[in-house]
């Protein structure tokens, strides 16, 4: 079987057989097909689509195609969290230790930032000391002493995803859901976690504008999963705008530190608690998802979920006077205020407009090797819904230069005040 | 407007612009946009096609890639014709002379077989001293004098159609049928013609084997055509069974002469009137193709087309005597005849087995730098519908190898013989 054969027979909306799928897989990986079929072969699953076999043995081709993370000599069950991610979604951090604290274990690889959302690993860096690149036997090593660790991906993760990704991105062939469900999933897989619930986002500031594809998504990658052997769960959760009240680096962490000492914002801990509890329930801490509500909101009152985020920054070379002390961290040179230019209720305030301007202000990347300005970022003072009168301020700006009036120009052109509306709907869906 | 955002737009279906395919195919020729690029780009148009204003200005870009021939200094219309390919496909040979007999210029610029169907430049080479590539003021020149020349490319004919076709070949986009059109047409637009005249085949041995597909081509070729200001006509022809009697380099020039001397097959002569007569009304000679038949007949009749045959070989250096004498060309050692096994009528001749039988033999090639056995071939003694007894000699094929019983077998196999079926029609359709 060459590769013109399989590509004619993606073309042709046949089925591929798991032989031609992990030949081209392999083939691909090693340089020994060229970008221009594979890109011919991307393009044609934009059309056609895959069958779940099709796209489960992709999924575990490109899992295979590196090295994946043995947490068998970790006894229990590891469960994990991805997110498709969101502009201020914070959520892993405040998760992992309220799980951990619960005495299950949450092996975590996360992942840099890259345009309008933020990267866990470039959070956790706003601690002085973190240390994100650790080796797997201290992972492990962690993962059985204080149960869980954020860490940036170890050794040769899904070669092939990575490769595929490069050329997806410059073909057109990024937004194909099965091709977006393989990439995320063999890098899931790679993680030797047993368990893993998904967090979809969709509105104007997710990747998955709509909700019909968000969920089509989830359910593709749910069911990968599930072929592979994982317990599996997805929340199709709300990204229109930004989770939680603030946006940055530094920002970020002082939030996810409110929010442990039972002081963060109420749709964060919402998002949180929607994708924890299930976790527990796969961890066989208890049958009741409403139970393990209440063993998570534990965590928080009793300061352990706290405490375990102490033990994991300490774990990992930070230092752990942040917890009490905020100004440990980078922060801004300037605050500025926008200021609200007409009375009324706040009815639109685009996710992704908020996550370009902090972007903008240097908390992400437009490139890869881009640095990072810790410090900056934008705290929100009002969200959807939310009265707001005149002159009064609707976020403070965290900037090292003075004169931000275009990124304020910016953010006033995607928000808009008007008549009352709803706070949008948190928690859209929940797929098994 | 980056390819990116060019390859984005045609997957969403969207109408490129003039200046995005002008400048994706500048770029192409030009090697500043990868393969994988474009191979995208096929595979996006071979699922969502592409309008008459993108594939007329895709068409003239490929043809603006290269030399444009200008024939502007030899007065007159000058008509062409071309033919998708098919077995036993003779058409150019005599109709080119029949209709310079008439004082018609047909200046032609022919291609080599590669794979079943044969090249009208291979056959010509059969003639001893022909000539293909001759200078272009030669050319010019010759069909001044002669009216018609029978040449190969010369300079640089749309190098971005062979770029792209070759691409096309390894990506499993051959096969999109405004690829095709745009990848002809630009060929031809570049000959410098005022009307050319489309014979597309259909059948089994045709690159498009069904009917409304051959349509489909033929009606987008004649508009791409009209909208480039040449005078145009498609004719859908019959491929199921081989044209003519003849398969086979030699052989194919002798069913030449003998249907410039009136004895040739009745299937070739009708394709070749049916494609002649419109070029005769194109060039202005008569109002009405009944009229243009029995001109075109009268060049038979008279010897006119056979000695302007003759005055072309001359003019390109070969050997009028084969006129005469048809041993003075490349003969096989042997001939071997290949028997019916039953009686009854011949119900089934596959043209492109008798194709592939053909190349087998020595007579076609499978890789483009493959030396030919002008000599070898098939002469078909049966065609569809014909009465036939067991033991009766089917064919005879001209052979350097003894032993053909390979060859035998695989013919065998794409023939058969059972109830009395009517010949295929020749002609299905004219698309104006």
């Amino acid at each position: 079987m060459t590769m013109l054969e399989t590509l004619m027979k993606k073309r042709n909306n046949e089925e591929l057989s798991a032989i031609e799928i992990e030949t081209m897989i392999q083939n691909f990986t090693d340089g020994k097909i060229p970008d221009y079929q594979i890109s011919a072969f991307l393009m044609a699953t934009y059309f056609t689509g895959m069958t779940i076999p099709e796209l489960t043995t992709l999924t575990m081709a490109m899992m295979h195609s590196g090295d994946v993370l043995d947490l068998s000599e970790i006894p229990g069950i590891k469960v994990d969290k991805h997110s498709t991610g969101g502009v201020g979604d914070k959520v892993s951090l405040p998760l992992a230790p309220m799980l951990a604290a619960l005495n299950i274990k949450v092996p975590m690889i996360s992942g840099r930032g890259l345009g309008h959302t933020g990267g866990t690993l470039d959070k956790l860096e706003a601690i002085p000391g973190y240390q994100v690149e650790i080796s797997e036997d201290a992972f492990k090593k962690q993962i059985n002493q204080v149960g869980t660790a954020i860490i940036g991906a170890t050794g040769n993760i899904a070669p092939a995803d990575k490769k595929m990704y490069a050329l997806r991105d410059v073909t057109a062939t990024v937004d194909s859901i099965p091709l977006i469900a393989a990439s995320i999933m063999s890098k899931k897989l790679a993680t030797g976690n047993n368990a893993l619930v998904l967090d979809v986002k969709t509105g104007a500031g997710a990747f998955m504008k709509k909700q019909d594809q968000a969920e089509a998504l989830a359910q593709i990658m749910v069911k990968i999963g599930k072929e592979a052997g994982m317990q599996m769960q997805a929340v199709i959760s709300d990204m229109n705008q930004p989770l939680g009240s603030k946006v940055g680096n530094t920002l970020e962490i002082e939030e996810t530190l409110d929010t442990l000492k039972g002081q963060g914002p109420k749709d964060l801990l919402e998002v949180t608690l929607a994708l924890a509890a299930p976790m527990v329930v796969m961890a066989k801490k208890t049958d009741s998802e409403m139970v393990a509500r209440e063993m998570l909101m534990g965590t928080i009152t009793d300061g352990s979920a706290l405490a375990k985020f102490g033990e994991m920054i300490a774990a990992q070379g930070g230092d752990i006077g942040v917890l009490d002390d905020y100004q440990l961290m980078p922060h801004a040179k300037y605050e500025i205020e926008v200021p609200a230019l007409t009375s009324g209720y706040l009815n639109r305030l685009d996710a992704d407009a908020v996550g370009i301007a902090s972007m903008r202000l240097g908390g992400g990347r437009t490139k890869k090797d881009d640095l990072l300005d810790y410090g900056v970022g934008i705290t929100l003072h009002k969200k959807l819904g939310d009265a707001v009168k005149a002159g009064e301020s609707l976020m403070t700006i965290a900037a090292e230069q003075a004169d931000i009036s275009e990124i304020i120009d910016y953010l006033q052109a995607h928000l808009a005040i008007g008549v009352e509306v709803a706070a949008p709907t948190l928690i859209h869906k929940i797929i098994k």
